[in-house]
């Protein structure tokens, strides 16, 4: 297990990581950390190792692209002193070149989320002892399908990020794949983007692994 | 891991397994499971064995007791032919007796527990193929808090019931203790009965952990 | 144009259909109609041929599969005493194969669509002038998905069934499936089902062409 | 069609162009273009030409006046760098004389009227390639009716600037005055203002075919 | 002044009388009356004449024709034992043929209200003393308007009818007209059926006047 | 009548003058001018002098006291240049020393009270041509309650007031006390404050009366 | 302390006694004994006399009189089966010959009331081990007063009651009298039936008092 | 009884003492104290010392601790000119070291509450002639329950303040504990801190006490 006592994990996203979360902190009672993956993790965590102390703060906002992230980045992540950081962005960067063609100021295009993407993290490395980077994904079988090849380069730009910044990387496309081998898209999500419980479980686990959590510690 | 190809999982209970789940059905789109250990439980089973095909369904109700359950257990559980069932009963049965002292009534005290409970699984046993008992429990740390003390009691009956039709038992008391160990009761449930998502998710991981269920299964 | 003075055009299906139409007539003031195609055929009926005096009627009703339809037939479609009559139906009974694989008694096969939609037919054609079989579609653009090529066995029955009988027949999939030659299906309605405004033009103009719509005449 | 690829086309007017459109920003996902015209318009755009990639735009505002489109001119229209502007301003410049003619401050008159018009379309033909001039209408038969006769007087004006700055023209009285020789007022709009879906397909109609849509384009 | 001490006056009629009275009883506290001419003659006449002791009663209901009086005739107005009956029916009898051309079955066409109409009448002579017959009407200037021009007819028929049964008769068409010599239709109800205060106002001055209201009373 | 061709007649006060008014403005579409006596005043002047073109202006605002007028004078009054102007206050300067007697500050005791009417009136006289002044009232028939007798000697400061400045004057506690003659206070207002549609009336006819309003003009 | 161990309380009246109480049980948990005087004594019960185990029960009905007492009597107080029946009924009995005074069949006149609460009480004394007879009330000071004066004798008739069956008896009006003498009624409600949090505990003091609660217990 | 004629009393506190009292003055008409064991305070004042004029204000606020009661003690404590003023805070402060242990800017450690209790209560001295400090409480009747314990320990210092200060005080939770030796925690708060109205009526009757309140006084 990499986390260790006391330490913070934030995450920060777009509506996938947000799902209803408190404005603005984030962090607190009710739900505070909103009903999707981020919440998953942090029960897990909570109640698999109570010992350590682990405070889990959710800074996800709908509808975000990378440009949006930056826009706020200064003081959702970098004042925030956080251990651990967690960033999955870039559907909404993609989604909108898909869904709105012709509101072209809505798109966020490959270069320049590559060098926002890179610009972010750069700056994070410095507060943060851990990043965790996951790929944008899309529930969608077909490689062929245009909108599945856009998001899977924008996977590649992530990998390649964490990979030059030395960063854990979780590719969340590969995740789902597994499950899309035996069931449909839409018993994870009939839009293929905003998941499920099942779908949320996907991710949770994914990043559950990727911290080398131990499922059947006592 | 116990279950097989095409089972079919009925869970009944109280409001800890209602959780807004769907009424009438129980199953079905859109968080048909509710927000409790039931849609956990089924969101592991998706995701880590999408190829089995497991149909979940939840038919808890809130405020229910034993009796209650009596009066609903042929249309909810007999007539529903689940391959499994899976019963946590006997909070309110005893929640009334200490916060609604004096309109007696409404409390179901350990002796009709234990006749009501042993009728339910006897014919219940007759359609389900496995059966899996879960505890009652109060998030309360001192084993000599009045409430606590009698819910260890309704427990220890349902543990009897257990061995006595060989059916699955979960002790969520002893799941709830393993936390309790490191962290205040306030952490789990403000009113020690109702789990925020970490207290589900210790159910989920008790449900999980009984039925074999490999977390690390790819 | 197919349609005559006076006449009485119904509709029936699911959703697609029904779009918040009024309940349970399905006609009158108030956007009576819903905000679907039904209503963008009624709106061009009535501003183009406003000498004619079609009545129009929507019996759309959401969720709706096959099997909906004959348990409301009599009373929906044969009481109604309707010149034309158009159907379109199917989305949900291949649908729920996807997004409720495990549930199965909600999903209504080929063998079963056929047969019920023939028989559903065969009486309406004893009260309806002229009937319009519309096929049920998917809006995505890769015939090799699942879902996709499901659907197109299910349209390809409504296309058999509007021969043996000699109705009217529409292929919403091909009308679809020329705009999507430009447009991704996102642009159509994000869960490739529920068409938004775009989507619904697709089918009126479809439908319009179908009766022979004077798109010119003053 | 005079339309011609990656073309932007704004709209403004008061609430019969407005129709519960996205508020600030009037084009993108859920309906953004409101539930009038202007969403007819966009739909049959979109479906039948999807190859253009036309970009509309909706400001329509609710119970505006050619004073309030005054006062947004510059934001609303001129910095939207639209290649397509349609106007359609003046019935509540009109009615407010009508139902509340005592408030006067509230009235605007023809020559204020013709005068804003003026330099409202003077000042748009530098940065739009093409205008549409939309007349206000009143859905009244009788043109002696006082507020009818004064709304075509109002016409008549927009008609002379149309001329006058050599842009499209639209008249919208003469498109409802057709149906209105078959049907009463009421079946277009209660309070001869409003139109429900009939009235607005008849504004879309006569819109469209203003710009040479090929309505049988396949 | 006509009504003397303890009588009970009820008025049946459409929307315009029932103006949101309270159900199903239409008397006692709390603005029971609605918010039109009936409570404005009932707050004359208690105000004026608080010795005589007049109870009020309103028993319109929204989208009422003649045909659906006759159905509670028994009911809202025989068992009642008023010793006055006010009744002012008919606008939606004539609306929907013009509103909703099409649907027939819910138009009542001049000699089906003129028979149904003396039918209640001749039954509530025997209990009533006292009836007043108020007519439809349509605020609209112009006779020749088609819907002014039926109404009118509706009008007549009323006439006749008070005439036949020796009622008191209220032109509620030519109240209205008085005003439109002045005012535009707008000032009073912008569909011209619904009124503002303004036209409640002239229903209950008529009214008031038919009964020999003194309005000068100290 | 007193009220001459295009004046504009403006009401301020407390929530008696206010009754749910639009806000700020209080003329206008849609019952602007609340649901009480300003509203029956107008609707009597409009639908019996509609030749006259007089404009109504409610400024009462709930909770007032001569306080909060004189905060609001110069914006609410002044700047309005009305022709008329009708003042009723002093309700919420009495009642607060009886219903919340301790909390002294929000009295306004009645020396303040006759200085800030003074200075109102004297500054409102440069710009109105008429001013009409209402007395307070207290819906109590015992002129020996006491509140009932403080109020009559805020209704005297009016009085005298009216004298001094030579303005219309109007008791509305003597209007009430004819009706209370006749009837209990709760047949007009369960509190004794808020007036039903008969108090309202009661003084709107008490206003009319002193304006000359011909009540029998055709 | 007049209350014995295990005690069962009851209370039934008007909206006085129900103050938004849950339906229909009328005890249990979540407030469900309302927020007026019968909370108010049970709170002062189960804190100053735990070990006593007494079980309130709330029964009172908005709007209520003895008339409507009677309709229900057996199913919401005999069949209860409680020790102490506590009734405080009258005050609609009086009102709504106040409010309403021509709407005469909803007047209960004082024989009626004797009669019928005469024919409850003798009844309950059957069941229930003790009564209190609460009189109801009327917040005004001046005992001239008509309501209050028809309200005294109405007072009267329960004290002779009460007398007649030798039951305990609440003199509520001389309680709130007490209080008059140095408050004003609006000081306690402001339509002098409803009372503030002030009004409900001279109420719930009265009663504590007659049951001889001992205020000073340890 | 310690409080004299015309005298302020000032509550300030956390959610205990707010109980949806009226923002931002915290007196006034419409139970303006809120529902909690202010409101009761006040309304056994007024009932039973009419005569003093008691003027009660609450400015308890949810959530509060120390800290946050430091930040606006200028504005809503010694602003207020109070005589008496009663503080009860620490709930917060100690509750959120054990529901949210790991967010740990949010507790309010000992020696900050001392320090921060000490410099409030210094200065309020120099204003309010009379100070009440009320202890925390936790509804627990475990004394080695871990919060239970810590809470204690917070009261012990509200203690030695008020010793130091030589104010009142009240010991909350000594006054729960008497009721705790008959009935479970739940019968009077399910989560242990807001208190049901048995929870605060212990409240108010510790405090009335305090000040010497005469329960018997006629």
């Amino acid at each position: 297990m990499k986390l260790k006592k006391d330490q913070k994990l934030l995450f920060i996203g777009d509506s996938v990581t947000d799902c209803d979360r408190a404005k603005p902190h984030g962090e607190g009672l009710f739900q505070a950390l909103g009903t999707g993956y981020v919440s998953l993790v942090d029960s897990f965590l909570q109640s698999t190792y109570p010992e350590l102390g682990i405070r889990t703060v959710n800074k996800g906002l709908s509808g975000n692209t990378v440009r949006d992230l930056k826009a706020r980045w200064q003081e959702d992540v970098l004042d925030q002193n956080s251990d651990w950081l967690s960033v999955m962005i870039g559907i909404n960067d993609v989604w909108r070149q898909f869904d709105s063609p012709f509101i072209k100021h809505q798109h966020v295009y490959i270069e320049e989320y590559r060098e926002k993407l890179d610009e972010l993290i750069a700056t994070a490395k410095q507060s943060a002892e851990q990043i965790i980077l996951m790929t944008p994904y899309y529930i969608e079988p077909n490689p062929a399908d245009e909108m599945r090849a856009t998001m899977d380069r924008y996977g590649e730009v992530v990998k390649q990020t964490a990979e030059k910044h030395q960063t854990l990387f979780i590719d969340t496309q590969a995740a789902f794949n597994q499950v899309l081998e035996h069931l449909y898209p839409a018993t994870l999500a009939w839009d293929r983007v905003h998941p499920n419980a099942n779908g949320h479980t996907v991710l949770a686990k994914a990043f559950l692994n990727t911290i080398d959590f131990d499922w059947n510690k006592q």
